[in-house]
This record gives structure tokens, C-alpha cells and sequence, in this order.
């Protein structure tokens, strides 16, 4: 089973292409889409995604995920196979796989780059999603060993961020994303707010030099609307958010990624 | 077969997640993406939206619907098997299988209560779709026989609407929702329509304190380009249309469900 | 395998509602999402989209395309099978197979029209799309002989367009359409271009009574960041693109089907 992540959008020809790219190497192949409307061109904000859709899928799950940056430069075209889970992920090395990779452990990581299992065009630039990503996925799924796809390498390309982390009486984190209703998520685990924090507490957001209060609760209920809460999101990360509103506008965020802490107000 | 139809918009992982989760309980689950940007927390218009889909799916299809209000309370998540068709229904009893129930009967509800069937994650709050929603649709496609679910219900929660009626010289019913273009859906059956009017006739058409003039007919292109015409749409149903205009928005529409009458304009 | 491309949007249940036609004529069909959100009522431009993702498909595969002309008139539903690559194209007769047409060869052209394999619905107006066209793929995918559907025609409907051509020392061709980021698609193959340009040259492009200097480069990186560039496209057709810019607001373009000359610029 091929699940298939892109940021190319559901206006493009481009993921259909993919698919008759892989139905044409593998006609038994099943491609799950899972994504394709997300933010372009980032592969820090779309690793996160990717770690939260990935560990609901079957042991043995090939993920193909094509998100590149916007600027050009070499990043290698990879197979990772992780220790836990049995999982394959076909996805170019800029950091997309960050998070994946420290969660479920890579045992085995190769370059693409044996042509034999390229999709040859004569064109004389490469759509990398269809000649090299796509037909890999769909080789891999047919059972072509790993090893067969090229070198081995040492490690993955890693992007920098904050680990979540529990520090004396407050929490550290990192902005991560946000979604189209303007709910923030954050990296830090619930339980670590649980740790600290107890319902209905007051909670300091500081966010650069800016600072915010909010009602540490379950659901945007527990809040009056127009009220900020912070709250466990379905994928067990924090969220903030306003109860019928908009929080990442109320706090004016416009870049992901920054620094986050929260601690309990004293009253 | 699982046909999936949710308002979580295609630009969101939790649709992914959810596939994940179905394939992860049953590898070999055929899902079939229905709808999933359609009008958000809504789940009076999107009870007629299911309505107008359901019929074309083949016997014994399981549908997965997640369509929740906005606002929070309990409403109980339900499997719906029907008389006609042998249909599932898995969603939320919150009116949105009203018409379906009405459509194909039921022949047994439960409510999904047993542990044993939900997709189990330390979370502390719960995202039904895919923690009780998708794993249902999933043991259902393998097999899983609706009682082990949970207990019977006596009856789902219906939503109140005016049924479409002929009255001595006028129809009465409802407008339900409109598409992008601004074509306005009723619940008014054509046969209706075809029983009153006649091609040409010139209907008045009320709702609440406003009163529109437009013609029956089969075809937009029957009128002019700026006309109002009511014909029969593709379901079935009467619809409020102009030719390359927006309807909706020459008539001022801001909400469903309001009660609309057609009738022939005498000359 | 069948793979769907329509105009009707990612927001319709249209397409939930023919995969459910599909399904009910043929469980075992095997439904491949292409694309729905493209150009609406525009069968020349999505001739041109079409012809770009088909030739990625595996041998044998049918395209169910379902893109009107916004306005009435008579079509024919039409079934084509190609010479080359044994694909079967299910579509109206309206110009929109006229690309693929010329690339595979007719190897059997005939129109849809014996009742025993439309979906019957007592309604009194058609959705082609539903009633038509979805079961006419099913059928064949069900391996119903295409002489079945009905008479045989002697050729389809083309467009008219600017076929590209080397002029001595010129290029022309024609404008078929622009992606969401402005970049704009010419019919003229990259090689066609590597005649008679070489990289860094400098390029005049006419549009109409328009005139703009372009690099002629490989990628967008080659030229400096709002600069206008011509380069092989994925497809293997030049694209005329600024490096993060909108090339089709620059050059104002608001009607695709234009032509276009492209000449090297003297020094």
C-alpha cells in the first residue's frame, strides 16, 4: 500500500500523473491519497504533518512524500525503512523525514539513484515526483529489495527545532503549524501539560517577546467563545486556540517555527 | 465498500488519518472517496447532500459519514443498517441520516458503545472519526455483525423540515442547500412540479415575505441569459436557477431551510 | 483500471455519485482519481491537460472524461479506442479528445447511444456524466466490446489550433494554459527549442501585438529572481515562467488559445 503525500495541490495534473506512473510499473499497487493540499514548499511544517498522519497507518506502509523546498539546490532522493512499524518512506532528504525518523528509528536508508528503476523520459529536465519518487514507491511495492535502489548512507538531513521539554515549572516547545480555522499546534505532548498543569489553570503563552494568558482545558467548550484555551489536539500535541475564533490571527503569528513557553500564572 | 463523506475539507490530514485507521483494522477495505469540502458542522444540509449520493451506490455499501455541529453536546454515534438496499450508516445521531432513514427504512440502529471496536489511543481527548467512526466501518467491512456494536436504539434523532406537498394549486417545501454557482436545491420532488405546472408557465415563487416570477422549465438554456427558470436537477429535484447567473444571490439567500411555495402565475 | 478527470470540482458530490454508478455496474472496478478541479466548461484547454497525464498511463487504460462546453447544444457521447497504447477514451465529442487523438491514432470510434448500458433514472432531464458516460466505463471495464455502445462514426470533432512549427528562425505555436502560479504552457516541444536556441540565449516572444524578452534556460534558478524565462516544462513543452513571480500577470494574458512566436534576439 502506497500513501501518497504531496503539496501539489488538487488543481494539478501532476499527482494523477504519479498515479499512472506507478499503476503502469505495479497495476496491482493501492495508492491511498492522503494529502496533497498542504503548505507548499516546506518541508519543516509538512514533517510534522507527516508524523502525525503516519504512525495511524499498517506495519509495512510505503509513504511516498514529495514536498520539496522552493529554492533549488541538491538534496539526495531517498528510501528509509524504519526499525519500528516496518515503514518505507520515498521522499527527498531536506528534513521532511525529521521527525519520522526520530520517532520510529531508520534501519535501513539508501539513495535512489540506480536508473534502472527511474521512469525515463527524454525530457531534459526531471519532474522528480514522476520519474524517481513515484517509480520507486511503486518498485518498492512490488518487492524490490531496498538495497537494489542504491548506496547506503549514513544519515538523513535533520532540520533544527525545539524539543519539546520540561523544564522546572515551565514548558518549552515550538510552534509548528496552523490549521485553516487558525488553531495553533504546537510540538509539546499532552502529557507534558499534564504534568505541569492541572484544569483550569491560567497559563503565561510567551511567544518571542510577546506574552498571552489562557485557560488550560479538554475542550473549546470549557472556555467562553472569544476566550484563549490551550488544550490536548487528536494527535496528542497541545493546541491553542479561541473557542469560535481565530488564535493564530489574535496573536498575530505569520511565521512557524518560533519558540514557545507556557507556565502557570501565580495568582 | 466504504463510501467516505465528511466536511473536513480536502486540505486536511485527519481524512489520511482516517484511511490509515480503516486500512490498519481491514487491509483490504475498498474505500471510496465521496465528499469531504462540503458545508462545515451542518448537518441538516448534508443530511440532503447524502440523500441525493446514497442512491447511486450499490447494495451493502457502508457509508461513513462524520458531519458534526459546531457546537459541542452529546449526540450518539450510531451504525444505521437500512430495509431497502441493505445500506450501513455509520455516524453521528444528529439528524444527519433523517432522510435516508426515511428513504430506505431501518431495519436495526445501535449505538457504538463497545470498546472492542474502537481504535484505542491514550489520548486524552477523542476524535471520533477516527477513533470511533472509521474502526466501526472498517470491523463492519470485515464482517462484523452490526449487534456486537452495541445496544439497540428505538429511532434516530430526525430534524424537523417541511415536507414537499402538493396543496390545491401550489407546492411547498424547502430550500436545502446551494452549489457553487449559486443554483439553489429544494426538496420538491419533479414529479411534483410536472403535476402542477406545465413548460412556459410563469410560477410565483415565495419565501418568507420575498416573491420571485420565474419559468418552468426543463433547461437553463430554455430562458435567456439574466432569467429565472425552475427545472428539475439531475436528483430528482426542483431547482431555482438563472442562466449564467447566481441565483442565490439575486434572491438574497443567507440561510437553509426556509419554506418556499411555487406557484402559477394567472394571466 | 478507470481513470476519472472532470471539471466538476473537489466541492461536488457529482463524482461520489458516479464512482457509486461505476461500482454498482462493475464491484470490481478500480477507480483512479486524476483530476476534478481544473478549468470549468473549457474542453480545449483540458484537451491539452489531458493529453499531458494520459500518455503516463498504463496500456489499456480507460480515461472517463467529462468536460462540457458551458453552453447546450447537441454533442455526441463517444467511446475511442487508440491504435497506439490500447486506451479507450469515454468522452463528448466536443474537441476535448482531439490531442490524444492525433498522438494514438482512432483505432475504433463509436457513439454511446444503445440504451441497455445507460443508467436508467426515471428523471426528466440527463447528467450525462451519471447516466452516460460513468456506466459506458464501467461496461468496458467489465469488458463489454465497444461495438456494443453503438454505431461506428468516421471521425471526431477537433479544435482548431496553431500546430507548433520551426519558421526558418523562428518557433511558433500557441498559449494552452497556466498553472495557479502564473506559469505558462506553450504547445511547442522542448526540442523544437534546443534547434534552434541555446541556453542563455536571449529569446523576443510575440503574443498578438505584444512583445517580451526571455532567457532560454533549463530551470528557474537560472535566471535572477523576476526575470522571464523559457524552459522545457515536465511535459517536454516550453513554459514561459519568472523566477518567483506570476509570468501570466506580467504578460497580461487572459485567453489561452493565442499563438505565439518565440525568436532569438540578434546582438
Amino acid at each position: 500500500m502506497i500513501a501518497f503525500f504531496t503539496d501539489w495541490g488538487n488543481d494539478s495534473y501532476y499527482v494523477g500523473v504519479c498515479k499512472g506512473v506507478i499503476k503502469t510499473i505495479n497495476r496491482k499497487a493501492e495508492i491511498i491519497d492522503v494529502l496533497h493540499d498542504t503548505k507548499k514548499f516546506d518541508p519543516k511544517v509538512n514533517a510534522h504533518i507527516l508524523h502525525r498522519f503516519a504512525g495511524d497507518f499498517p506495519e509495512g506502509t510505503i509513504f511516498l512524500c514529495v514536498i520539496d523546498a522552493g529554492v533549488g539546490g541538491s538534496r539526495k532522493p531517498v528510501i528509509m525503512k524504519t526499525k519500528e512499524r516496518n515503514y518505507y518512506f520515498v521522499a527527498p532528504d531536506n528534513g521532511l523525514l525529521t521527525l519520522v525518523a526520530q520517532e520510529y528509528g531508520i534501519d535501513k536508508l539508501v539513495e535512489i539513484s540506480n536508473e534502472k528503476y527511474f521512469f525515463r523520459k527524454n525530457y531534459s529536465t526531471t519532474f522528480h515526483g514522476r520519474d524517481i519518487f513515484s517509480p520507486a514507491a511503486a518498485y518498492l511495492s512490488k518487492g524490490v529489495p531496498i538495497e537494489e535502489f542504491g548506496p547506503e548512507l549514513e544519515d538523513i538531513n535533520l532540520f533544527r527545532y525545539k524539543k519539546p521539554e520540561i523544564k522546572n515549572d515551565y514548558l518549552e516547545g515550538e510552534i509548528v503549524f496552523w490549521d485553516t480555522f487558525g488553531n495553533v499546534q504546537t510540538n509539546i505532548p499532552a502529557e507534558m501539560g499534564d504534568t505541569l498543569f492541572k484544569k483550569d489553570d491560567k497559563i503565561i503563552i510567551q511567544i518571542e517577546d510577546q506574552k498571552f494568558e489562557a485557560y488550560y482545558e479538554r475542550v473549546f467548550s470549557d472556555v467562553l467563545p472569544g476566550e484563549l484555551l490551550i488544550h490536548p489536539e487528536s494527535s496528542g500535541h497541545l493546541e491553542i486556540a479561541i473557542n469560535q475564533g481565530n488564535a493564530k490571527e489574535y496573536m498575530k503569528l505569520d511565521t512557524e517555527g518560533v519558540e514557545i513557553t507556557l507556565k502557570r500564572k501565580e495568582e
